[in-house]
């Protein structure tokens, strides 16, 4: 790709009336150059079961190629058509919800044979219909792919066996997963009960990591079908979505993504936010650098909201700062779901482009200025390349570890893991400093001269002596709650706490409460970040009483009893520091903590009083540095230029050291400059 | 009928000790004349299957007719016996939540054959049983009939067949209910997938508009049977029931009261409400009105609640002013349900008139005032004709459009389609403006000068051009949200909005949002009533962007991005005008809108002042108008009374025009004048 | 026993490592001299069908042995093996929620044929191995059995054949439980419909006495089994536990406590409850006088928390005051859940005494200085003796039969039962006057100057009629809310209220409803104590309109409506005298109500001013009295000893009459001195 792809999906299936001309005319009317089509149409081109019909492909790729649109056609297997859920009902999941029914997306059972065995025919079908067509420029391997929670008994046998291959013996399971609590021993693999009813929170977390298995494997027989019939000039991608707080919010529980990345050319991911006066970028940078850090390389926004829900409806300004915010990530495309709005299914309300009376809108003129702007200086923007010293260390292992039952272990709690990695992660954003997002099968730390690593509820014994060696070798290590404690088996290991890590954090701890009227104080000598931060609701939901070993205590609990214990501690360990946070803390505090952290790692945060101005940047293929100033408010803001003298690009202006940037509200401003 | 029906439901069967002749006393010398029986007592009068015993009917009926009380005789078919139960499992409905079990009411296949084989059997032969007693007045069909969500594969069938009909090729149907949508297209009628499962709105939607039919087929199958029994004298009525909110709040989703009450002979209700603090009389008026129009005439009000619910027990004087407020909406007989309270069952805590101890009480002593009050002036009161100049358009087809995924797309909210009727309901009521609810089958709209349409979300082609013609023709017009938005199958319309209507209303919007911070603006001079408004809170849940073409600005909104689109309109469209509101304002600004309606439209409210005084006024048969005073206050309120000359005739007392009409605590006041 | 038990529950099966001399050594240490073992542990003590390993329990006892560790060995019929559930699902009990699935303890069906089959021999097989050890000085029966809301159609088939023997005949329980209602009434025994769909409150209140006698039948038949394997010196016990509000709250619905007593030679227990800043002693006063009531004798506190939850996590000094508070109530034994915490299962979270390291913490070490103690004192606080003159009849047929439906009937209560049973039990509580807690069965209520009885919803005439004689007999009998008002079928009675008593308390009424914006007010020549009673939110969730005939008024309602009722009255009846408080109260007045009735009493309260400092007492064998001083609050209190000169057990210091005693921050003194 030799552009930034800017486009929208587009389903000639759902149109109530022919726009197809139409259509292709407006999109590339708005400077947009890139359509989506096919995933979620089985039943349109698969009207009944061996009748197939791509004429709705063909004439929409044939109509996007007489106006110089590209095209990426995804595999339309995440929907099943009526009758293949009439004459094969094994195909709907048995989850723990029991059996579903026929109507959502998503609800079939992706190991099933008869699934797989009309899928793979569909999908043949398909790409033997686009081959002729040089403007398909890539190819989606089904879409949002997860497990769908599948659990029946087919799948269960399928995990026993996993289960029996890893552990040999019914022995070494009941040990490592402890099963002799209540009675649940086994004697023999037959005997293994129905993991939907378990207590046990080891053998639940093995399941999680089968099904997440399941899922890359089904994405990689997808990807060797594709391989097939695809030229070297396609690229292959997915449309990866993240742990749903009602937008797209954290590490994704369901798929292990870094795994499941190998089936891709280039990957891909969608990403929801909210808007209005909730559009802070944060989803778009954790998002973002997540899905950028799975291949190390850019990526594509396949999807993003253009209208989304009602309460979305975007302010003036907000879709521009938002496909530029992508771009700032290190996206190489953004493309909205869904060009129009639909007239009819449960999405009718989560509106595309267009409104539903087809007709150009104050939206639609919006995204026409941001075509022609990419037009103009997308060239500039393409292939950023990130440098970021800081990253943090996620695993969905130890989210849905602590899933099953509340870490948190008090009524009313409704946090989780994501909760503490985007604690962190939101930190950063506010303090301007970029960070990557990295997993435990990642290669090599010692990349990063900060690394935080957040509820590490459960991890190897070889993960945590990486992240020792990390911290032996010079690295920065900040700690946060829970890490190492338990095993791989979500085993809560019987050794001193942090495990594996007490003297690399120079503490240990015993206990672990929920702090009620608990405040945090801070010597200003050591935590000097600290002074001023208000001690009222400075901690919430968890507090490990930490005992500083060999430790500087950077902060101490404020309670009668818990006075004694320390909250926030660092120790010099080999070359490197180790940083630990015993407790869950108010923003403030987690970001002088973090700006903290940083200084002892040496990467300076220029930029961190900045907020809500967030600057991103990335060097360009010319080897000229890009940086974004993003407006995330509503309000006009002048900001200190504190870079090298460049250009800014969408303005076209010249630009000096020192110099204010004024950004409009929700504003942004690019700027090209020498590194 | 020739006297006002006042009495209550009466349980011979239920009494815990022989009581019949003491209970027809006490209900005699309370001065009510009427009983209401048999209904749901079925496992009583046919104890085993085959065995017939009525004794507790005919003992009742004979005793009654010994006091000088007329009786109705309910058929008993709204909860099935045991026995039915043990041989058909099949009665009890499959519903969407699965299959029932036996124990509550209403929980049977109002389609199932062996269930109309019994209730057929029972039916008659209660008829035969009751058939010799001239007290008998008229029969009860079943009672607040319901399809109890009956969803299982039976009815699904009948549910296809039904759509076979309405559309013939599946085609027809995929496009009008939008199939393509997530692959679920149907390629056959026999691959219809269960509705249950569906995701699709319009498929929902039509299940509904079936189900409702089944009401009224059912309704129409028992009056058959009862026109084969009934003297030419005995009425047919039926208990119709409402949404309920924890009270009886607005249009009843699940049936099509329009077109079930061709079942009757004459309309009946029930309707529950909140007392004490709580009473408004906003229920007694919405529901009656609604009641009132089904068949264009008086109606009965079958039960309302003596005690009701605990937090129910109504304070002194209440019970005499909520009889009379059912009067004053055109009732012909008020019922309590029921006598005596229950001494086993869920509903021991739903008290009747008497406690459980089943002795003279406060409330008992109150009731014997109402009676020997319509003794006395009930002739006067008897066939109060209506006149009123203003209506509210509802339409079950657009509650339950709007019901399987929230229009209102946003978490949290808890507003429906009701609370949209019911806010321009109560606005009239608080103005002390009678009006008529009336339905898209009504035949003539132009007998109104004022036509209130709130969120009109799913509606025909037909309809909507019956709303244009009316404003064309003179009419006032005033829609509130979402009229016209999809058509009869919920497929929103692919035109500019509101759809059919945009040059009536003179308007077209292509976006709407959740509102927050946002409040109203109007003009004085455009609308002066909104003087004074408060701007905050005063729009919620829902905004539409309007965007004025030829129609005036009455209010815009008061928001940084949304401050450019208009709130509420009006425009001059042929001989009327046409009003529309796209946003659900605070009750203040609702009112100010509907007066400056009235204005319009010509119609005087000149008690619009004197709420929490209610003024609701009738001609009787005499031509006399008869105008009631309701306090729905805890406290004295003077009003003056601004009508011709006449006689109060609680008091018997004559009053002249601008007399104050003192009225005590919850207290009532009946005026007989010149019209 | 001869000795105060101290000690807590040991599990080898779960040690995650060789530990068991290790440990043995740290409770002996610790002052401890008991552990509990074996129950919840059948697969490991039988691994395979029919394949037996007692070598955990056995080297267990041994060690324990070895250092003079007494051990209970509990049956370990509570969790059944996977084996079993693969070999016979039917074992997995049906409940109203559908079949259960394998994982969960307690979801069997205690009344399975299989199920106790396997039971009976795997208790067998553990009697005989463990019949050699002396040190084995007792057996606990199964743990915290309850009927597991068992209700499948076997278990319903015996309820039938119950309500058979029972009533004789349909016709009889038709009328008992007025199923004439909504056509349930039944034609035939054959023909009774599932219990659990029913919508009368007698049926399933009926079902919930029969399920709590299979739990008492349940513990018979094993107390059977026990007893042909136990030396006499031994004793039987079993774990009861308490309704379950997020902790130890009130009276047990699912077992009938004194009857399932019977199967035992000392009563047990387990008591849960909130520490730190909700630490308040009065779950461990609550439930520990109940349970010592069952057997009329001292008792057993077999579980009890060290850390708990997380959020349970004690603060200093807060063990240490647990223990002596339970022992305070006539505990002869303190058992901490459990000695470790677990490293697998849904228990991790709930910690034991050593934390999940394994080694000694702080917690450790406050136990050992209570062991400690105990070794020096603990023979004078072994078997103490209580004489309360003040008891609280509590019922669970009344609790159960409150419950399937509001008696509080409106929307949004969330209060039951026990929560009036609390207040008045917390009330005395406060006001330092101790308490019996006494039964429907308890043969002689005269034996108290003051008897207590809290919503006793569903009562026989026979047991009304013993309050009755009670009070005629000179007892000082405080009736609240709702006593009588069913009669043992939960059918309402239909005379005046309160029902049998209304001549006793002096008072009748009709009608009842939930208070708003209602106060209280006290005549202070009355109801002295009042003073100062502060109006506002005086009264919640109920009140009863009280017609006081005979008694005096001791508050009345304020309120424009409800103004003329009572809701508090006294009466003399006989030679006793009969309060009754009509509605909920704010705790400060129904502390105001306790005194006033103690002072009737002629029961001192001569701490009734020392909260949070609570004084408990009981005469030990020695015929000396031992007071416990026990400080509930962060604070230091200071507070005057008003007794006999004596002697502080635990500093040894002597100590005389109007001494200020000194009480650290949850801290306790113990006084032995004359009675």
């Amino acid at each position: 790709m030799n552009r930034i792809l800017y486009g929208c999906a587009y389903y000639d299936e759902y149109m109530p009336e022919e726009r197809l001309e139409k259509d292709m005319e407006m999109i590339r009317a708005a400077g947009m150059n890139v359509i989506r089509i096919a995933e979620s149409t089985w039943a349109t081109e698969e009207p009944q079961e061996g009748v197939f019909d791509f004429s709705h492909v063909t004439r929409t790729i044939e109509a996007a190629a007489r106006h110089q649109i590209s095209v990426i056609v995804g595999t339309p297997t995440y929907a099943i058509p009526p009758w293949l859920a009439a004459r094969h009902p094994e195909v709907i999941a048995v989850t723990e919800q029991g059996k579903g029914k026929y109507g959502p997306r998503q609800n079939m059972d992706i190991t099933d044979p008869h699934y797989l065995f009309y899928a793979e025919r569909i999908i043949r079908k398909l790409l033997e219909a686009v081959r002729p067509y040089q403007n398909v420029i890539g190819f989606q391997l089904d879409n949002e792919t997860k497990h769908y929670h599948v659990a029946g008994e087919r799948v269960q046998q399928r995990f026993f066996t996993y289960l029996r291959e890893k552990f040999g013996t019914v022995e070494a399971m009941n040990q490592a997963f402890g099963f002799a609590y209540w009675s649940n021993r086994v004697d023999s693999w037959d005997h293994l009960p129905d993991v939907t009813g378990t207590i046990n929170g080891s053998y639940l977390a093995a399941f999680e990591a089968f099904r997440r298995q399941l899922v890359t494997d089904f994405l990689l027989w997808q990807r060797k079908i594709v391989d097939e019939y695809r030229r070297p000039d396609q690229f292959v991608t997915h449309n990866f979505d993240f742990a749903w707080h009602g937008f797209s919010y954290g590490v994704q529980p369901d798929v292990d993504h870094p795994r499941a990345a190998e089936a891709l050319t280039i990957a891909g991911c969608d990403i929801y936010h909210p808007t209005q006066d909730d559009l802070t970028g944060k989803e778009i940078a954790f998002c973002g650098n997540l899905t950028r850090c799975l291949k190390r390389d850019n990526y594509l926004v396949l999807e993003t909201e253009a209208q989304g829900f009602p309460e979305w409806t975007p302010y003036d300004g907000q879709l521009r700062l938002q496909a530029f915010s992508h771009l700032s990530s290190g996206a190489d495309g953004v493309m909205y779901w869904h060009w129009h709005s639909l007239h009819n299914g449960c999405e009718t309300y989560w509106k595309g482009l267009l409104s539903h009376d087809l007709k150009e809108n104050r939206l639609y003129r919006e995204a026409r200025t941001i075509g022609r702007d990419l037009e103009r200086i997308g060239e500039k923007l393409l292939h950023l390349h990130k440098r970021n010293r800081a990253a943090i260390l996620v695993s969905n292992q130890a989210l849905t570890a602590m899933g099953p039952w509340p870490l948190f272990g008090f009524p009313g709690n409704r946090r989780d893991y994501n909760d503490v990695v985007r604690a962190y992660a939101d930190a950063l954003f506010e303090l301007n400093v970029e960070y990557d997002v990295i997993f435990p099968e990642t290669a090599d730390f010692s990349a990063y001269d900060l690394l935080i690593v957040p509820a590490l509820y459960s991890a190897s014994d070889e993960l945590l002596q990486k992240l020792r060696q990390y911290a032996e070798n010079g690295g920065v290590l900040l700690g946060a709650v829970k890490c190492g404690f338990t095993d791989e088996h979500v085993k809560v290991r019987h050794v001193e706490q942090p495990a594996f890590l007490h003297d690399c954090f120079g503490i240990t701890y015993q206990e672990f409460t929920v702090p009620r009227k608990t405040a945090l104080h801070a010597d200003p000598d050591d935590f000097t970040e600290a002074k001023g931060l208000d001690e009222e609701n400075s901690i919430h939901t968890w507090m490990e009483l930490l005992q500083a070993g060999e430790a500087d205590v950077l902060a101490h609990y404020v309670h009668p009893s818990w006075g004694k214990y320390a909250a926030v501690t660092q120790n010099r360990f080999g070359k490197g520091t180790a940083i630990y946070s015993g407790c869950l803390m108010h923003e403030t505090w987690t970001k002088a903590l973090c700006l903290h952290a940083l200084k002892e790692a040496k990467i300076k945060a220029e930029d961190s009083d900045l907020y809500p101005v967030v600057v991103k940047c990335g060097v360009n293929q010319q080897g000229r540095m890009i940086r974004f100033y993003l407006n995330y408010s509503e309000k006009v803001q002048n900001v200190p230029y504190r870079y090298p003298d460049g250009e800014e690009l969408l303005t076209d202006k010249q630009i000096r050291r020192q110099d204010v940037i004024a950004l409009p509200p929700w504003g942004v401003r690019i700027i090209e400059a020498g590194q």
